[in-house]
């Protein structure tokens, strides 16, 4: 979990779970991704978020795009002058994205989503040939536009961030901190490894949370979240339902990673036990 | 299909489908929701929006917002003033807030969005009653935050409406019409519908698509969008995959009405055929 430098951030409204149980056991501390990390890997893994621009008469207009990432993290729009926020940016670069993740299923309230603040500028030389090609990345498709003479690539250069990862998790970034961060390689891998892991692994997650989350009176555990340093435990007990965050005795740095360093953990927690 | 008034709005890029191939035989007129009421059924139908505010320092700032509707179809949020965003409309009302349909396994850049641009104002009185009756209605968990001291409503006095509707279908519309429109009751019950014509009547759908849609050489049919004015269909031929428009002989008024007009349109076909 981040730590909280700002204030709580009451950002949408919803039930708001009671605290959970926390572990009655020594747990070994377990690294994070930032908040920079977190809006990195957000920015990386989506492909659509709404864009506020500033209209002629001055007010915020807020719209659906499609985008692509720098190798900075700087989005990049590929918008029509037809489009309202495409005569906006072109009349004024400030704007600001927010990214929201897939709630898969899960709570919307309780998931992830990143606002980036800074000036669209159109590239040129060098830079928009990198632009092109960070865009078409993500969206193979949109090169079928090349010939439509009113469509420009754009670049939002990133100067603040504020992530919100859902309940009690949240923290600003600053461009620094942003551009140094690395978005997470084990992304799009997680979602398969968690669904995985409650399917065919709920022993092992049991063991886990057990000897190594805090929870030795759990009766089960399912995974919630895994990232490239560790995975999130919610751990059932006659205490009710607890969360742990156990760390990978190693960062995960391929995106096909996950599978080793969770065997591993597992290892470990057996021989604890 | 709405009229287009506008310019064409290159909103949001995508792969670009090809033209579809259109009816060999006459087709009856068939109405279809107007802008307006795409626009209220939408902000009806979903409860996620992303609003554009403006800071301190006159830049836009997107953030996503729960929402309900009121029955002018005024977004009511409720946010903290710990929050950027309520700071921001503290500060200054004007706001814009874009609601997007969800893609549901389809393509996110054929999918239905909203934005509304207006100034949120805090209700008093009976305003403030009905803005959090409409609120609970669409949010029930969010009366959880009753006791924060620093969460208040705020209803968007709407003023203008841009709706997108997919690829080649979009339209403005002005307030008054906006405030005339009604949400489609059978909005929520439509993706059953449509799940259910494709799954157990392909056989009807083809019928319609034969005798009523213009496309007497399909040779099947699946229907892509129910409403209360009827249904859109992609029909299979040797031209290609075709599109036709199929009206209801009458307005569907009733949440659960769209069983018995599907019933009576497929009657109509094969009376027809």
């Amino acid at each position: 979990m981040t730590q909280m430098t700002g204030p709580i951030d009451h950002d949408i409204v919803g039930e708001v779970p009671p605290a959970p149980p926390g572990p009655i056991a020594a747990v070994e501390p377990a690294r994070a991704r930032s908040a920079a990390e977190e809006a990195r890997t957000l920015v990386a893994t989506q492909r659509i978020g709404a864009l506020a621009t500033l209209s002629d008469d001055g007010r915020p207009w807020a719209s659906i795009v499609t985008y692509g990432a720098t190798a900075e993290g700087f989005p990049v729009l590929y918008v029509s002058t037809l489009a309202e926020h495409g005569r906006n940016l072109a009349r004024d670069g400030r704007a600001s994205i927010v990214v929201a993740e897939d709630p898969a299923g899960g709570d919307p309230l309780d998931s992830s989503r990143v606002t980036l603040v800074g000036t669209a500028n159109r590239p040129e030389g060098d830079e928009l040939e990198a632009a092109r090609a960070a865009h078409l990345a993500a969206l193979p498709g949109a090169d079928a536009y090349g010939g439509f003479g009113d469509f420009s690539f754009w670049v939002l250069r990133v100067d603040r961030i504020r992530w919100v990862g859902g309940y009690g998790r949240m923290d600003s970034a600053d461009a620094a901190s942003y551009f140094a961060a690395e978005p997470d390689p084990t992304a799009n891998a997680a979602p398969h490894a968690i669904a995985h892991m409650n399917a065919d692994h709920a022993d092992a997650l049991l063991v886990v949370a057990q000897a190594l989350g805090g929870h030795p009176d759990a009766t089960s555990a399912r995974v919630v979240r895994i990232d490239r340093y560790g995975m999130d435990l919610v751990a059932e007990s006659p205490r009710g339902a607890g969360t742990a965050r156990v760390g990978f005795a190693e960062t995960v740095d391929a995106p096909d990673g996950l599978r080793a360093a969770t065997v591993a953990v597992t290892r470990r927690a057996r021989e604890a036990a």
